[in-house]
């Protein structure tokens, strides 16, 4: 079909899988989004966070444990390194002093971005970074679909008095009018709040919010198949913070809630947005101090390769035989 | 209903959540039950271990990682806080040196709590610590209904020739009569063991024991229905070993058994004492040393703060929309 | 039956759980497999490994988190102790310096215990080990049926250029005739790969591959059922990679594959072996660096020990009451 | 000599080392500085780290872990808790997304516990918190003397374009008038930096350095002899990072520089500091998230007893016989 | 000189270091001491400590990490198993459940090993256990010189009202008179306490006590000449407390005192043991929880194998050029 | 003085430190040696370790912690990046499936980048790979003067059967004539071996031998001046073994002896090259997996800085002021 070069990454038999360059699944780097399908960028922020530090080094953890990942998806037939040019672009210089003014930088960065008409994948940092790259995001495609994976809904007014936090952005996305509102799924949240408000507020805006007690025992591919009849053609952003799954599954994360997603359906989450027309995603609050044997960044990293697997452009395999 | 001022956790609008009091869910501190509807105590007790030991320290870690804790359960609706009086009144004076006197210090203490008709909730500490408080309720309530959630019977007649151990509790108080036998439920039992009669011995005096194998794969909801409905309004101890879980959900234990239960179950049991007339419940076995992220002892203060929500004089709310 | 004293494992109450040798379940010691029904050995390797070492040590943490295992079995009431002779026989001496010498180690070294018509249960170490063992087993028994539980195929041709890697033992005991194509089943594959055919070619031989997909959200006893009416009463292997288990499960592993089987599918799918004609079987892939709180291991020394229960010659209990 | 009662750390035998309140030396708390000599509070604050965070961690493990601490001082012979009143006040709600506000609040509360006359120990934390504990001292005592320990100087302009940082506090504090020029002591100083300007912009201003490699293989009693000559009896300040010491001793900390201090240099220069009109003393930079043993946090807690031990009115006592 | 076949700890070139028995340095195993000139015996304790547990898994760990040792003594030329016969014999099967039983299980197994005439180096295992050892020792021996190595003295009378726990052994083996006094010498001592007195009482007795202060920045070689020649050629037993050593070379222990001795005094120390009459030696108060790397328990191995190669009856060799 | 422009590090203030490419020093990367004055190479090899594992990912976590080096030596005023063209050239593609091949990979690579005239500063990777390096130093300078520093000899003839293996490298070196005899040096060894001819053979070819027991209590600057007199201007290769240092200093290595170097003395190891004409320089023997919170690794970064310092070309600056 094309005939450029696409990037593929360095395979196991040409370097061990414990050598080569620390990037996202070992592909190449180039400096900005121009000529690229999609990419990968990091957020190395953590000053948002209100409970454990730590997600500065997500980025570099989630690459890190990347570089296991074969090109072919065994699930769903996508071999996304066929069909996109796609590279790591390296990190966003946030301002690590700063939390507000990082907010700025952040959403300039992805301006930029999109204005390579790239899809930006995006490795977290916590969640503060989200709002940022839903304005850019709006200013490039309008309101959005939003499908948001958590365990918190993040729609906070404000925290210890601030409107810039990790429990604040998809509040400034509503409020800025970044989100097609009955177009906005929440999927895992739970635990401990301060009032029924913390998650009815969405709802009053038209949100579906599923909580984690409805996902309990159960597939949630036909969840998937209800939000993506009901989506359609939007563009859609998915925002998938690894709280959302359960710490059995995502022990290095900040704010932990047990009680959340398994990781079979926080698969068939991802898998289930193929089809969509998704306009960018991330994972977001992998924090490795609380990760010693790396599987955390782990998930991510296959989480994120499985959301490139979704991408509009990524034809999807036969299922496999059973 | 009250005019006194009922206590409040600490919130993260006061005080950042890694600061303050690392007190249970930042809550108040007291000597003394006097004046309290429920109060949290600690018992540092690890001597009665019989693998792994460490779960002296189970308590501080238990209060440091409930830092996260808000008042507001968001998927039964129960505010706690709003009809409670609640306090942390700190930890037992245990002999480590001495497990026999311990037993009796244990007992003196709950004497001394029970008497301010304050229902205790108590981080353990390993589990040779439920026979002295069920001691102690018996005196106060007479015999109590029973619901043990654990991987292990702990009815054994002595461990290494001694009647006091973590595997020996029950044993010790279905001899000093504390128990109704035709309403004691054990959940969770599994793994290896000498003989049948390591789980028939309580089969025997008319106790129901569910093994893991028989949660496999399902909800529990149905289970406690049963349960309840058994109950009736009998005064019912709830004891909660960690181990029941599997150890993917709550690592940091010491008698570690694969094949438990998960951490929904978990919950569904909990949730599913609200109506009972709990007088009381101890979430034991918390082992912070094989614990590297602290998510076990984070896991054990949700527990220990659903038992709260659970509680008599607690109102549940309208479940969550779906 | 028999009037021989059978070995039994050293107990609680002899010996505290965290005294005694560090022997698998605290079982006598003796040089070679002699006398012996079934024999556990320890394979230090892992320099057969591609990313994640530390298999070498898999042996050793195995046995030490063994030490809490009792001789009956609650789930299956099997109390093999009772009716077969089994001892540990200590470990290969592998060369930690050369692979390819290594696999004729290995075979060599089993050809001795398979000429005391002893069944092994091997303790991993890389799952290079497989392929000298299932030599071996052909020389002893011809081809045989294989049970293989796994994230990954392990059917490469060659890696890095190589035909003896831990991604390849089941290529090469298919190009040596060791297997029954027809009783092939490859259970809980997962991930990313190379192409369709990672996967596919066992297919095209006649193999049975379960992706892991298939097994989500379901008990796998039913497919255990199916598999023991296809194999009958054929020899069989079995194989059993640690990284079947989701990583939530047994974190301590070198090439992790997130999506995968249960602990409780794992169970079943060993217990489901009972009534099989098994002729040897192993454990591998544990990497005790990668498993701070030893829980990997002690989930290995439970399947380990539930292999042992499964053997031809210990009689299945009747299953506890509901 | 003073009727009134004085505080005492909670004894390990009134209730063992493990339990008891989670509190600095297991000391009572109170609300306000009022009626002590010297108080414990914490800052935990870890928005100003330019590398690894967790510091805002510190003050709480630095608690935990300082409950091991017993009344008298075995080497100088200081029984602190005989001559002052002391308690631990709590923390410093800081701001958590905002590091220049919380500059303000930092500055604000030792205001407050300084107009109680009270000398504040501080558990950090970041460095930032030094900046604004300084801006307090001067205001109470004028420009103090200054012994600062740490692997840098602390003395950056900015980083990343912001004048509030862990890298500035010193520069800071010296625009503000809030040193005593020629009674400014750095020691340990090292590693890597941009230009010999690093450590000689203190210098340049009558500062005394001493870098690490003048430390290496000595004792430091001599160089805190003549320290405590050249300071006399002017209102002096000790800023302690855990930092200055070699990650051997320390390794907890965020911003590590081999070839430090020795924990005995440590010892000696806080030992030596008795006899100087100590105002305050910080102890900073312990950051939980890479100290899985809790010694270095264990190590902070010693070294601020020993600040304590050093305080005026804390008489010396007689040498141990050699 | 003597026709027995030597026992020799099995070699890196017959089974890679990894693989092979878990027992010390792979030392052969036997029942009893018969037969053996030394012998090592581990005693899993730890319900005397005051603090952090985790001494009941020391002997496990040490004997793990003990597998790199080799015969030869690079730096004092000593070569024990040329010139005795050495064994492991396992452990003391001590009651896990009542501390002062275990005492008795302890003397009693000592004296069954004296009765050999074996010289006993015993893996710890909390301090409590040097009472049972000393008691046999001088039913054997008669009152024995001491050098203890410890960052306590190990003196109390009681702890929390208990005359047994691991604070206490010194006190009761001088009750029962098994110490000769002017020939006891304590090194190491330092930290925090009650009064001058937990330092003093031993000197009262005419013990020797050097504080750690007395031992920083210099080397003990003269020390250990002078306590050589204060002993003579009476009977000794090295008592070494692991928490001897500064936690920088010792981590993973539970009662830690900054500022302690370096790993080259305490090597000097064990070292200058020879050419004394050695009738006994431990090492005690590894805690494997706290010891991640499992380094501490390696240190602790080492010094164990130094201590045999102090024993009466290995010749020392040339010291190594310089 | 030179027209070319010069790589510099990403410095902090333009990304922060835990953001940026996980390169050593978040340098540039190119793909081969050309137009360097010196380059950082990683060769990412463990299956050379006869103990623990790991080093396989010593390249990986040196790179990751190198992200805190600033350009300037504080202590000795180098400024490598002012006078030499350095970039990382990324990884060996070694044959992790077979060691023998893996020296011959190791070999030809270091052939291209002499041939540019570049100096490798290489980080390991187990201590097998300095052979191959010292075959194509030979094959370019002629036999080489030699600083070699590590707690083990490494001249073993074979290991297991074997030639090849991490501790044989300067044996075959030997052989092979890549070492001018009067000009090698080893320093730090010790513990324990089979014979004194561990470290004799050596000395009877002519080297010198500093035990690590005769650099305890002392500085090394006196011996690195007499080494520097020995070697004159010859051509040296420095290899720096990571387990030369005590285990205090760098506890993620894999065969661990304790005794050994202060990180005092190793940095004046490498500072006391600078003079000499460095032809290259290894850091070995780096096991992440043993080095939880990367201090090692972070040494190991710290030391290979130190060694790019002392290359021929850096001018050395003003000592500081003392």
């Amino acid at each position: 079909m094309t005939e450029r070069k696409l990037n593929q990454p360095l395979g196991g038999n040409e370097m061990p899988r414990f050598g080569g360059p620390a990037t996202m699944m070992r592909l190449p780097v180039q400096d900005s989004a121009a000529g690229l399908d999609a990419c990968f960028i990091g957020i190395p922020l953590d000053i948002g966070t209100s409970n454990r530090p730590g997600t500065r080094l997500g980025p570099r953890q989630i690459r890190d444990e990347s570089r296991m990942l074969r090109p072919y998806n065994m699930a769903t037939g996508a071999a996304p390194f066929d069909h996109l040019q796609v590279a790591d672009i390296g990190d966003v210089p946030i301002n690590t002093f700063d939390l507000k003014k990082s907010v700025g930088i952040i959403a300039d960065h992805y301006r930029a971005v999109l204005a390579h008409g790239t899809i930006p994948l995006t490795l977290g940092g916590d969640h503060t970074l989200t709002w940022p790259i839903l304005r850019a995001m709006k200013e490039r495609h309008g309101p959005v679909a939003l499908i948001h994976v958590d365990a918190h809904a993040d729609v906070s007014d404000i925290m210890f008095g601030e409107k810039v936090a990790h429990g604040c952005p998809f509040r400034r996305a509503w409020e800025e009018g970044c989100l097609i509102n009955d177009k906005v799924f929440q999927i895992g949240l739970r635990g401990t709040g301060y009032s029924p408000e913390d998650f009815n507020w969405g709802r009053a805006k038209g949100w579906t919010v599923v909580q984690a007690e409805a996902c309990w025992h159960r597939s949630l591919a036909p969840l998937m198949a209800d939000i993506r009849a009901k989506i359609g053609d939007a563009p859609v952003y998915l925002s998938y913070d690894i709280d959302s799954l359960d710490p059995a599954f995502a022990p290095g994360t900040g704010t932990v809630e047990p009680g959340g997603l398994t990781i079979w359906q926080g698969l068939e989450i991802v898998r289930g947005c193929a089809g969509l027309n998704l306009v960018g995603a991330d994972l977001v609050e992998v924090s490795p101090p609380y990760d010693p044997s790396g599987n955390t960044a782990l998930v991510a990293a296959n989480l994120l390769y499985e959301m490139l697997c979704a991408l509009p452009g990524v034809p999807q395999g036969a299922p496999p035989p059973r």
